[in-house]
Formats: C-alpha cells, structure tokens, sequence
C-alpha cells in the first residue's frame, strides 16, 4: 500500500503554478531552435516525482538555450494508459536566455487533471501575454488525440490540432537522436549508461514504442516509416496483471518488487525439465522454459498436502469443517520479476526478429514501459544480444515515454527544423 | 471445482487391466508394420477421459491391422508438465489380426502413477508371455527421461533408452503426415477439419511444439532439423496464471471456461484508445491493443469509486472502519478467455515471423497444449493468416501432444519404417 513517507514529495501544483508565473508563453507561428540543447542534470532534479493528483512530473527538462521566440502550444500524447505532455517555459529565477521544455505526464483515466493542467497553462499565458483567449494550441497525438479530441476543445476553448502518432514518434526520435547529447545510451549490466553522440546518419532503424500495446515502426529516412507489427503483450499486460496477483496500486511499486524478485520460485527452467542442461541444443540449465511453468503443480501439490492433512484424498480442496484448504502463496515480488521477464523477453525476441525480416541493425526501444528501469532495459538488451549473438544493437532513451510528444510539439514548425536551421536562425537574429 | 458429475466417467484402472489381460506383449526386436493405419474413429471412444488418478487416456487409438509380430517396448516423453505414452494392444475382444497404438497421459509431478501404469502392463506382458522380468523396454525422450532416468531403471526394473526429444517429435511428426489419414488438419471456425492427405513431400516445415514451453524446429528433411527459437509463454503460462487467477484447477475447466468468457472486458482494444480505428495503419477498432489493458485502470477507478463511498480521497484503500476498499471483479471467464488468446496470438505472430527468417511456408502445431481446444486452434491459424496474409498455412493433428512419444515408440525399429517398407515386409510373410 502507497504511504505518504514511502514517496517523494511531489512539486504541489502551487509551486507549478509559481513556476509558471515565470513563464512567458505567446501565440503565433513558431520554429523552435534548438541549438546547443542539453539535458537538464540538476542534482535536485534527477529522477521522477509522484504528485498526489496522479500526475508525474519528470524534473529532468531540456534546456533550449538559444530559442528566444515565444510559443503558444503545448504538445500531448494521450496513450492507453498515459497522457504525455510536453510544455516550454523560460527559466525560473534567472537572466538566461532561451528556456527549457518540461516533461509532464497524467494516468489517461484521470485525463481532467492533465486538461486542469493544460488549463492553468492557458491562464498564465493568458495573464502573462495578454494573448486572447483560445491563443493556446494544443498539438494532440496518440489515440486518446480522437477520443478525447471534442471534450479537449470544448473544456479548454483552444485550437485542437490532431497529427498523427506514428510521425510524431519517429519526429520525436529523430529529434533526440540527432540533436541531444547525453540521450540515446546502450545498456549492460556493468555499464548502465553507454551514451551514443548525437549523430545525423541514423536509418534505417527500428522503433520499439513499448506503451500498453507494442508499436513497432521501421524507418527508412525522414519521414519514411512504416508500421511493421507489434504485440498486445506489453505495458498493460505488465500492470494489469501485477495490479491482480499483487497488492501493488503504481508502476513503480510493481517495479520495486520485481526488483526484489526472485523468478525461479514460479518460472520452469530447462533444469527443472532435464535435471541438467539440453546442451545438444544450446538450452543451459538456468533458461527459462515456461514462464510461471512451476506455479501450476506447486499449486496442485499445494492442495494435495491440505487434502492429506484433513484425511481427504478425493481431489475436493474442501475441508471437512467447510473452509478450502490454504492455498501455496508466490512471493509477489517473485511474480513480479517472472513476468517483467517473459514481457521483456517478448518483445525483445519478437524485435529480433522483425530486424531480420526487414534487415535492421539498430533498434531503439521508446515508451512509458521502460521508465528508466534498469532490469527492464537489461532484459531487452540481453534478449537483442542473444538472439542476434550480437548482430544487433539495443538504444534506450532518457525521455523514452515522450517521443510522440515531443515529435507534436516540434510539428508546429517547418519541416527543416534542426541544428543547421537554428544556426541560420541564430545568425539572422 | 471438479465435480464428478461434470467430467466424463472414465475407464477405472480395473478396466484397463482387462484390456491389458487381451494384450499380447513380447519382447524381442520389432518393426512396427504401418501399413494401413487408421484412427479408431468409434463413436463411444471419441473425446478424452479423466481418471481420478490424474491419468487422461485418450481413446483415439490407431489401429495397426497388419501389424502382427511382438511388441516389447512402451514410449515415454516426460514434459515439464505432461507425460505421455505410447503402447501397443492386441484388440480386445476381437480376431482380427493386428492390434492398436494407444494414448495416455499423467501429470507430470504424478509422475509416480505414471510408472505405476507401466509397471502394471510389465507384469501383464510377463504374465501373458512368460518373458522373463526385465524384457519390457522403456523408450524415453523429453527433460524427464533425464530427470527420471534412474528412478525408472529402479523402481520399473526395465531397460530405458533415452531418445533426443527434438528427434522423436520430428519421428513422431514425420510419421502421422505421412501414414495417418484423418490426422492433419487445417483449422477454420466454419469447418474446423479439412483433413489433409497422407503426403511425401513434406520438407521443409516448421514445427511449432506447444508444451509448458514453446520449441520452433526448423525440418528440411529426414533427420535434418534444427531448433530455430521458441518462447516461454507456452501452456505452462497460461495454466499457471490461470491457476493463480481463476478458479479453476484443471486444463479443461480453463478452456471451458475461456469459451464462454469476453476478452473485451479485460483487453484495451484499439478502439478503447482511439474511440475509432486506426485506418491509417490497418488497425481495426476491434485489435487488441493491449492485453489485460484495462485492468489497471478499472481497479483504480473501483478503488476510487470505494473511497468516494467512504469519504477518503487520500488515495489510501484502506477505509475509516479499517476494511479494504472492495477491489473491481474480474470475470474469471474473460481473464481466461484474454490470456488465451494473448498466448496463442504470440506464439503465432512469432512462428510466423521465424517462417519469414527461414523462408517456410507450413506450419504444424503439436504439443499438449493445443488439446484440440477450437479457440486455441482458430486463434493460432488467424494468427498465421493475419501476418502472413495468407501466405503461410497452419496444420494441427488429432494426436498432437504424443508426436515426440510417438516418435520414440517408432525408434525401436529400422530407420526406413513406413509404407513400402510395409508392404515388403507384408509380402514376405
């Protein structure tokens, strides 16, 4: 159960409010430069912060020191599960020039809070700009963009501008891949962070967008991509499932057990099977062979020994006083990691896979599954290496959840947005 | 829970040692004469029976009527979960000539009642044959004939021979394509058996074998295989989440109870996210998007609403008198219904994406898991026809969880077993 002490203390949205006071938001067209931007690591700012009204707002922004022009949109991705918003805002107590997008995130179920959210933004840079009402634009993606596209211009009395999901990922990418320093990282156990630079030749590659559901985007150049598959199996299933066989009410609950987890106690290895490994056919003792392949028959042997106990043996788990016999409980935390494996295993062999199909070398996996999690990202990378005995390289993002988002915030400009732009931006300021 | 009166009474073991005590059982050297093989397709023998002592004996033998010379041997393939096994039978209660392969399984941590069984037909064949103690031959292949290699030798007092598994499901395999009729079959809901020929031509295919775990073998041709991949989401996972989730303690109450359940309630369906379908892209409102995708969000919605009830709005479940806030019900039909079809969807999309690899074109489900359920098989052949539009072609077998048992029961004879082989045989005696 979530206790107040067990959570960091979340920005209350006074001191959000106080942060836009700060901020200066006006309407117009815009291009957004960003040259020379960086992620923000502020000691104080590292990691993600729970805020009692179900919003999550990720501290680490990105700096864009040389955009000076105002913007009058904020950007959303409403997915299955999460909505994603993506806002600028100049910097806080400061004379630096330029400002910094923020990165904001609500559960989809609670879709009024990031609308309230939104709202309040309009507001400040209503009193701020002196702009007039309906100037705010909202670039909205994802599918939650069509189901909640009449109650978002209605609520918030602002311009509604729909851009597709897929684009606006592979925009967000590009975006992170060719333009931030210190984003795109392989992962290994021993060396969490390999940080790739910035770098301008990057397709064809492999977009695994892991978010409820599994998108996976093949993209041959700028703006060429197309939708190749995905599985139903994914970040929903995870929640889903460990919100029934656990007691566990948030993401990182669920995480934090399975980190604690020990899968062997539910999963079925190939040593459970042989007594050895099945060395003829490269299967060592300790891969997994079923996933929660023990739980069944530990279940059965479970009941059989209450059967005995009682004096029963005719395969009726009632006791003779009325009550069931007691049934064998799994660690929720071992639950946990067995089936953060078998989802990350999933997507990693089936990502292999279509790489195969289609020739891919590079993949980069996005989405509010990953949050950052260090077991999640280790499962996917070792599934890529496995798999591919190396063949095929595994990139994560530091802002994996918000490349739909970020792909709509940068649509409101022109095409050939981008480091050589800015520059003749800058130059012609 | 299991009542008597909803399973089929099966045959008590008392039964089956009669037909044993009409089953001539020899020892020696033997080929199996295939000649002519059929499915006993007996009214009164259709379907499977449950004993009370765990054993499933499925009645579907095949007749063997020109098979005349002694068999000495069983087949045993011990899975993680199931063990199978093969033996011959003269037929009870008849002149004819020749006699019939049957099928029974016993769970695999029952394992001891399985060795029980074989014991029993050990005394019998010594009893109708007077060959000395020690002459029946146990075939074994599968992780048990591993696992149990010394408490078999021990406990039976018979020979083992342990066999490779992937060779005795390819055996096993290799035989009902080629000498079965009525085995193979393509699946559809509107005709559920188009039974394929008996065929020559039958390399290269792809295996996709459905146990606790899921193996994928490559077969370009007689004894030329090779294990391509798999994945541990097999039966194994949906037994034991379901087992955790359900209530239900059987296979078969699952699958029952998956037929009359509704993914929809439980799955986040394109739909669901987009209020429409995603033309764009081919995905239809009805596409399962995420599975288990709307757990989350309705467990929270029902804590919410419970803590609404009792005035708390802390986000804390536990309520002012101290009791839990009652969580959202799940029926445990739609959880099974979801799981089965997310299993099958995967297991699908991925032997089709390994055909793809490989450049295959048939695919033939075997294994336990399959239990000739119609939504496991209808899901797995939508599978293969979605991805591959209709390109690649799914077979199922009526015997399909006995091919590596099968397999190993036929490996007690000449490498060229079969047809011509049959009839010269057959012409010389």
């Amino acid at each position: 159960m979530e206790s107040a002490a067990s959570v960091p203390k979340p920005p209350r949205p006074e001191r959000r409010l106080s942060l836009l006071d700060e901020t200066i938001l006006a309407p117009g067209a815009v291009k957004i430069n960003v040259q020379g931007a960086f992620i923000v690591d502020e000691l104080e700012s590292q990691g993600k912060n729970s805020s009692e009204d179900g919003a999550q707002h990720d501290t680490r922004g990105i700096r864009l020191p040389h955009h000076t022009d105002v913007v009058s949109h904020v950007a959303l991705d409403i997915g299955g599960s999460l909505a994603k918003l993506v806002y600028f805002s100049r910097e806080p107590n400061s004379k630096e020039l330029g400002g910094r997008l923020n990165f904001l995130n609500f559960e989809t179920d609670r879709i009024d809070q990031c609308f309230e959210f939104v709202q309040q933004l309009k507001t400040t840079q209503q009193a701020l700009s002196g702009s007039l009402p309906g100037e705010l634009c909202v670039m909205a993606t994802g599918g939650g963009a069509y189901k909640y596209y009449n109650d978002m211009k209605k609520l918030l009395g602002v311009e509604v501008l729909r851009e597709d999901e897929m684009e606006c990922l592979i925009m967000g990418l590009d975006f992170f891949i060719t333009e931030i320093p210190r984003e795109v990282f392989a992962y290994s156990d021993t060396d969490p962070m390999q940080f790739e630079e910035p770098r301008a030749d990057i397709y064809p590659y492999l977009l695994v967008n892991i978010g409820s559901g599994v998108s996976m985007i093949k993209v041959s150049g700028s703006r060429q991509y197309e939708r190749i598959g995905g599985t139903s199996l994914g970040g929903g299933t995870l929640w889903g499932l460990l919100s029934l066989l656990t007691g566990a009410r948030t993401f990182d609950q669920m995480l934090a057990m399975a980190d604690r987890g020990d899968n062997t106690t539910v999963d079925m290895l190939v040593g459970d099977i042989y007594g050895t490994d099945y060395g003829k056919i490269g299967l060592k003792t300790t891969t997994i062979a079923s996933s929660f392949g023990k739980v069944f028959k530990m279940k059965r042997q479970g009941e059989s020994e209450a059967e005995d106990g009682s004096g029963l043996s005719n395969g009726d788990p009632q006791r003779a006083d009325g009550s069931r016999a007691p049934e064998r409980a799994f660690a929720p935390e071992d639950i946990s990691r067995s089936l953060l494996y078998a989802i990350s295993n999933n997507i990693g062999q089936i990502a292999y896979l279509q790489c195969e199909k289609h020739n891919l070398e590079r993949i980069y996996f996005g989405g509010s599954f990953i949050r950052g999690h260090r077991q999640t990202m280790g499962t996917l990378a070792y599934a890529i290496k496995f798999w591919s005995n190396g063949e095929k390289k595994a990139y994560f993002l530091r802002h994996e959840g918000y490349l739909g988002s970020v792909g709509a915030f940068l649509k409101r400009q022109p095409r050939n947005w981008g480091r050589r732009n800015s520059f003749e931006e800058s130059s012609q300021a």
